[in-house]
């Protein structure tokens, strides 16, 4: 059943507005290296995460699981596993020509956010679920769908003034799977510190592409 | 080299506050099917592909294009094109299940809006550019980084009171590259339709899973 579409009339003007305010907001995001342990009320936590879960997916599976790591010991853990694996990454998986583009962003195999922001989000990707009849359900596009609700996330946690950095840990998969006891059609797509920054936290001095680069008018 | 990162300080209250009011603004995004041919200030398009273009990306490659459609003639073409591949989709190369699992969604072969809409982004993802020496840089994790950009693309559209259609035009790429002259380093990822809602426009009558099914707390 269809039902009518009833959204909030904006007029052509507050639209711009909102979208130049919107840019403006955004601009500032700035992915995090060094945080706080401030901790995060566990209630911003649950509307960041229910944000991330009004992202659209292909036909609506909603394929995502997000892990809300906020316990001490179990952040240790995970990071344990992160520099275990990031240190053969760097001295034996990745090529030479990987490493010397991660130069400029002086990322090591040392990694202390991760114990030290007050919360981990790690975003879990279903391939499939079950229907209640108990056959596979297959969840097309779902690669696609998790990271666009990851990208509703990261909209979410810079909207309410919080920061993140975005992390793919390679190779850690199933020992981190293992660790959280997440089931065999989970997969790691992400893992997302987020807190405050550190009163001494720096970022690279880098600038994005112009507008003229990366938008073509037709 | 690195700079201070000094972002807006925000309070506790007010994190917990716009968490909440960026949460009820999210969840009123729906995915439209029916636009009003109305036209979008061409301002408000650059600021969404602007904030589009402030997403994360793997080693800062910013690895997307931002294909913004107006030109009459050319939406009909593309419309065209994905109309005739849906065709094929639907009646060949689907299986019947996938067929069956959109039935709710009453999806068709026949898509107006394509020609409707005031504008199509098209996005694509550049799988590698060129050193200034000539030689190739690999773009790691472009596919993730550009549906994080289309996350904050579809936040963006939101925010300033516009609405989208989230597609991925299935067989489409190598038809709507050429159609639209792109390099062969380039992929199409999505194609969204944005505008406003046709005054008579419906949408499914779905519910959005429970926080507890979501997020595990750990
Ligand atoms: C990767 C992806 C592909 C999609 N493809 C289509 C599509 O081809 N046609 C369509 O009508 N909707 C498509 N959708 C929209 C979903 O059907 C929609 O997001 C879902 O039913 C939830 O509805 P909502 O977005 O209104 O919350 C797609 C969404 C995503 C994320
Ligand atoms: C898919 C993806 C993977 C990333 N992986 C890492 C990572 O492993 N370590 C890290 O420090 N930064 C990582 N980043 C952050 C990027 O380096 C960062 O977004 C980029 O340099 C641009 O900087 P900005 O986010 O401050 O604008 C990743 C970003 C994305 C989108």
């Amino acid at each position: 059943p269809h039902i009518p579409y009833r959204p909030l009339q904006r007029s052509d003007e507050e639209v711009l507005q909102r979208s130049r305010e919107y840019y403006e907001l955004m601009a500032k995001r700035r992915t995090v290296r060094s945080f706080s342990t401030e901790p995060i009320p566990q209630e911003v936590l649950n509307n960041i995460v229910r944000t991330a879960g009004t992202s659209p997916s292909g036909a609506h599976t909603e394929p995502w699981t997000f892990i809300v790591v906020q316990d001490q010991e179990t952040k240790t853990a995970i990071r344990s596993i992160v520099e275990e694996e990031e240190d053969l990454n760097y001295t034996k998986r990745m090529s030479r020509q990987w490493v010397t583009d991660l130069k400029p962003f002086a990322t090591t195999a040392t990694k202390p956010y991760l114990s030290d922001a007050p919360a981990l989000i790690l975003v879990f990707r279903q391939t499939h679920s079950w229907r209640e009849d108990g056959r596979k359900r297959m969840h097309y596009y779902s690669e696609i769908s998790v990271a666009i609700a990851a990208g509703i996330l990261l909209a979410a946690i810079q909207y309410c003034g919080l920061v993140a950095l975005t992390s793919t840990p390679l190779n850690c998969n199933s020992r981190l799977r293992d660790l959280l006891s997440r089931p065999v059609n989970e997969r790691l797509e992400l893992l997302l510190p987020v807190g405050r920054p550190h009163s001494d936290a720096t970022v690279p001095d880098i600038t994005r592409k112009p507008l003229e680069e990366i938008m073509i008018k037709v």
